[in-house]
This record gives structure tokens, C-alpha cells and sequence, in this order.
């Protein structure tokens, strides 16, 4: 297969951009891709966001299989729409690729995009490729629906602190990746030795949920529908940075209890086994894409069995007070200041640079 | 001042977004900059378009004032929607970044983009940063609406095809800048010493065509409004490249008319300077963010009368025909098929490789 071999600099930019086009099925809109703008039918209030992956940033390009990079620069941006109480519709696509990369690659990202957007009714209308002379960035643009958006700015005192799964698998699976972990495209780990059997279930739960997250987006959707939270956003940043967000946006403070906290079981027993300690992965660690809510106590019941029957975990963590918006944690030594420690790009060397 | 010294990686990601979300007007929308998503509210159909900017491809940071940078990154798809018939509404700004960068950089592209954005009625309605370990990207998203979208493919045989403004002026900027001149923020000219005084006005021209261009926004949209050409689309790519994709879109054929062309007084002048020719220029360089239109010849009047409301020139270049999905250019000499040179940005070496 000489498609095997081909880069995308072999090709140019209008003959790429007709090979994508080609490869995206025709969506019920009234223009899809190839005109100036896609034209889409969208009830109001529309939603609309973006958010992107950048090669050495957001992930690196040999630990990141590209039809999982494909449905997970999808993901992100459903977890955002989903978060809003919303119904993901129609996406663009805008890629700016290095032409020494191969062309099989590129087909393997779209094969995710396209995977991940045929599981959640989401068309790709447009987008746009342009030549990269330093890394990969894939930057997903994601147009929803949503009659009742739910805000991070809704929390009451009194309200619950509700999470949605489990905490940390997503930043332990870069500690994994970086330690020379691998999730393949076919599901196969590879561990280079360094782990032990027993830990291989623990090894994937980490490893997918830093590489193919799966947000909770039907639970989303129909809580918001119901009216059963106050405030709403996805733990992207890391829980104590996103709950300080969300008490700086609802100006309220929020009080969590270490006890409460639904560590990943996978984290525990990795971490456990390293010496390590599970709480400020679960505490700090971005990527979650699970939800963080404001509930009122009297709700969570009705919550808890709509949770049910998607099937997705809620867990009470603490409450939100009146006072300054601040985060503060409780463990058996009492209550303290929690400061934001969730995983900084600005700040940090980046996934590449901190490589082992 | 201090903030004149200060990088982005000394901030870090959650600052930076919070002073990039302090500066932006709050917009007119159910939910504006800073939660999971925007809400906003538009007619359908809704478009939707998305169009970046990559330093070291479209341009380079030194030949690149950053608040024209803010200016065109909002504008090239200003004209995509314009181009459909429509009218701008609200934006989502995603930017990669170096760290190293400085604040006062960022502050001068968003002056840009705000400016431009006050000018034509757009909202600044969310986005976000990463940090980039290569170059700056600059990715706008646009939507906008239109009643009757104007299509690539509605072109018939018999239409005229008619071209707005003058051709050739952003891409001989591209010459320019490679050759040292500069046009700087405040307007004024480093030439360094290249050019004579005389041809001042010419060199501006091209400058500005190329650090910030103006597509005829209104005149588009009141054209589609009338229903005054069966299709259109922005001249980005060149003519020659432009046209045959409107043709391949519409499944007919084009011949066009050497001397008909309106190529920009300001290339013949500078390309007669240095012994060039300004046709290669005109037809195939490209970011001239003209129209390209497809117009039956009874309503050719209508549209020159309207076009002269807005202050716009079109003129008739060729027309269309049945045939074969082809471009044919008809000079002096004859008639012989137009090879599409637009510009390509995967094939080239780009914009910094090629500087001399």
C-alpha cells in the first residue's frame, strides 16, 4: 500500500483538504463542508466552544494512538457542551499538521473524529487544515443546543458538592505514559516491564481515561433537563482548581471532605504500590471530565436515581457556604485552606519536557 | 512599566485567561466569555466557519504588527461569512502561544481583534489559550447568519464571472515583507532604502492588502440579500485557484479575459519597477479577499449599481460554460487552459523559509 508511505506534504494543501472532504459523510444540514461556511439549523440558545490538543502539550505524538487523539479532541468539547446541560450538533475540525507527517495518520485521527461523532449523532460541517512547521494542534469547535444552559455560576450555600465516576485516573495515566506505559489502537498494553501482572487492569483503566475519556454526557443532559443542579461545569483543570472556579464564579465557599472523595480505585492501588500517595492525584489532577455540580440536598436523591439509569456514580464530597469563595478540605486533622494546584501548561515544562 | 517586560509563562493558564476575559466587552448573549460554553442566539440557518493563522506560515511575528494580526485573524473569516451572503455575529478566539511571549504582544493582538470586532458587530463570545512549544496559532471561529446562503456551486453557463476590488495587492505584500519592507502599527513605512520615495503609496498598498485586508462585507451581504449572483465565494487561494473550484463546484467551465483583469496599480507599478510581471501576480496570488462571483449578465447592471453604493468596484472578467470543470485564459495570443499556482501552503516552504 503506497498510502502507507505518503505524507501530507506529498500531497498539498487543496488535494488534502478534497481527501478529507471526501472521507466525512454528507450531514442533514443546509451546507456542509466545502463552501466558505458550513450553514447549520440550531435551536437557540446555541452553544459554542472550543478547545484544542497541542502535540507536546496536550499529548505526544508516540504515546498517543491518532484514532484515540481523534476521539478525544471530540470528547473534550462534548464534555463542555455536556456540561452546559447541552446537545452536541455540528463540528469543525481545524488542523495544522507537519508535512513530513504520514498521511495514514491523519487518516487514523479521522477515523476517531468520525467514530466518536457517528456515537453521539454529532456531523462534522467544516474545518480547515494548514500547514504546522512546528507540532501537531487538532482544535475542535463544537456547536450545540441547550434550552436551559446550566452555569457555573449558580451555587448556593447550603447546595451539595456532587462529582460525577471517579477521581485521577486521567493524570495517573500520564504519570503512566510518561513511565513508558502504552495504550495501543487495538486495546494491547504494553508495559516495558515495569509493572506486574496483576496491576494490568488498573494499568487500562488509567491509561483510557487519559487517552479516550468518556464523560457522563446522557446523565448531563437529562440533570439539566430536570432542573436538578444549580451550578454545573466538567472537571477538566483538576477538582481543586475547578471547584475554586466554580465558587470564585457562584461567589460562595465550598468545604470538602477528604473521606468522601471518590479516589479511583485504579490510582489507589498504582499509587499504592509505588509509595505513592492517591490524594493529590485525585485532588489535583486534570482531565476527569467528569462533572462537578452544586445540588441542593433535597435533589440529590432524585440525582442519585437518575445517575442510576445511566449507570454513572454521584458522590456528595461537601457542601458550598456563604463566605469567601474558597475551597477548604477536611481530613483528621481538621479543616484547611485548599490551594489550586491543578496542572498549569503555562507554567509547566509540558508533557514532553517532563518525559522519563 | 512592568507589565511592557512580562511573558506568558510567567502568569500561567488560569491568570491568563482571566485578564484575556477582562478585556473583552460583555456581550449582548445568554452566556458570554467564561463558562463551559457560550449561549447565543441565532436565525436559522446559522453559519459557521473557521479559518487560523500560523506564524511561520501566514506570517511572521516581525513582519506581523500583532494588533493587525488581531485584525486579520477575525477578518479572513469575516469574508468566508461574507462570502455566503451573511452577516457576522459572534466570535470564539483559540490561541496556542509561546511562553516566552510577551503579555504586551497578547494585549496588542487582542486590541486588534477587539477593534475590528467593534467595527463590524461581532461578539467575542469565548475561547481559550494553550501554551504552543512551537510558534503562535491564532484560530477564530465565526458565526453568523444568512437567510440565503450564496453557494460555490450555483454557477451557470452563460453567467458572467465578476470579480470586486483589485487583484494582486496582498501577495506582492508577501514579496515586500521578504524583501525587509515593514508597515508598523502606527501606520508608518520602513522600506529600508529598498524603494524610491514615488512609489510610497504603491508599497502602503500592498502592505496593508496584506497585513489588513478589507473584504467588501456589506456589499456581499446586500448582493445575496438581492439575490444578485447564483454563486460566490472569497478570493483566498488566487484567482486561478478560486475560480477553478468554482467551476469543479458548479460543474462548468470559466474562460477568462486577460485584459479584462483588474490587477492592482500598485503591483503593475511595482512589478514594472523591478522588471516583473504583474499577471502571474494577479492571477495567482493569493488573500486578496475579493469576491468571486458568478453573475447572470441581466443583473450585471443591478449589481454595478449597487456595488457603487458601497463604493466597491466588479468588473466582468470571462464567463462560464458548459463544459468541462476548467479554467481557460484568453490573451493576445489565444486561448489555452489556466494551470491553478495558487498558493500552497504545504508545498511551499512557507513564509519564513522563503526569506531572504
Amino acid at each position: 500500500m503506497t498510502t502507507q508511505e505518503t505524507r501530507l506534504g506529498d500531497i498539498g494543501e487543496r488535494e488534502l483538504t478534497r481527501h478529507i472532504q471526501g472521507r466525512i459523510p454528507r450531514a442533514e444540514v443546509p451546507v456542509g463542508v466545502g463552501d466558505d461556511a458550513a450553514a447549520v439549523n440550531l435551536t437557540s440558545p446555541a452553544l459554542v466552544t472550543a478547545d484544542v490538543l497541542v502535540e507536546g502539550v496536550h499529548f505526544v505524538r508516540d504515546a498517543a494512538p491518532p484514532r484515540l487523539l481523534g476521539r478525544k479532541a471530540l470528547t473534550v468539547n462534548l464534555s463542555d457542551i455536556a456540561a452546559m446541560g447541552g446537545v452536541s450538533r455540528h463540528a469543525i475540525v481545524s488542523l495544522c499538521l507537519p508535512p513530513e507527517l504520514e498521511l495514514s495518520w491523519l487518516d487514523s485521527l479521522y477515523d476517531g473524529l468520525l467514530e466518536r461523532a457517528a456515537e453521539v449523532g454529532v456531523s462534522i460541517v467544516g474545518g480547515n487544515v494548514a500547514r504546522s512547521p512546528g507540532g501537531i494542534v487538532v482544535d475542535v469547535t463544537l456547536l450545540g443546543e441547550a434550552e436551559h444552559p446550566l452555569l457555573r455560576s449558580g451555587a448556593h450555600p447550603g447546595d451539595l458538592v456532587v462529582v460525577t465516576g471517579e477521581l485521577g485516573a486521567a493524570a495517573e495515566g500520564v504519570a503512566l505514559l510518561r513511565q513508558g506505559a502504552r495504550l495501543h489502537e487495538d486495546g494491547q498494553l504494553s508495559t516495558t516491564g515495569v509493572w506486574t501482572e496483576s496491576s494490568a487492569e488498573a494499568l487500562e483503566t488509567c491509561l483510557r481515561a487519559q487517552l479516550d475519556p468518556r464523560p457522563p454526557l446522557a446523565l448531563a443532559r437529562s440533570l439539566a433537563e430536570r432542573g436538578l443542579a444549580h451550578a454545573g461545569m466538567d472537571l477538566s483543570d483538576g477538582l481543586s482548581s475547578d471547584l475554586a472556579e466554580m465558587c470564585r464564579r457562584s461567589q460562595v465557599g465550598a468545604r470538602i471532605e477528604v473521606a468522601a472523595l471518590p479516589i479511583s480505585p485504579a490510582v489507589a492501588a498504582l499509587e499504592r504500590a509505588r509509595g505513592g500517595d492517591p490524594l493529590p492525584v485525585a485532588l489535583h489532577g486534570g482531565e476527569d471530565y467528569e462533572l462537578l455540580l452544586a445540588v441542593d440536598p433535597t435533589q440529590f436523591g432524585a440525582l442519585q436515581e437518575l445517575a442510576g439509569v445511566w449507570g454513572v456514580a454521584v458522590c456528595g464530597i461537601g457542601e458550598f457556604f456563604e463566605g469567601e469563595p474558597a475551597v477548604h478540605l477536611r481530613d483528621d486533622e481538621g479543616e484547611h485552606p485548599l490551594p489550586v494546584e491543578g496542572h498549569d501548561h503555562f507554567r509547566a515544562e509540558g508533557f514532553e519536557g517532563r518525559r522519563e
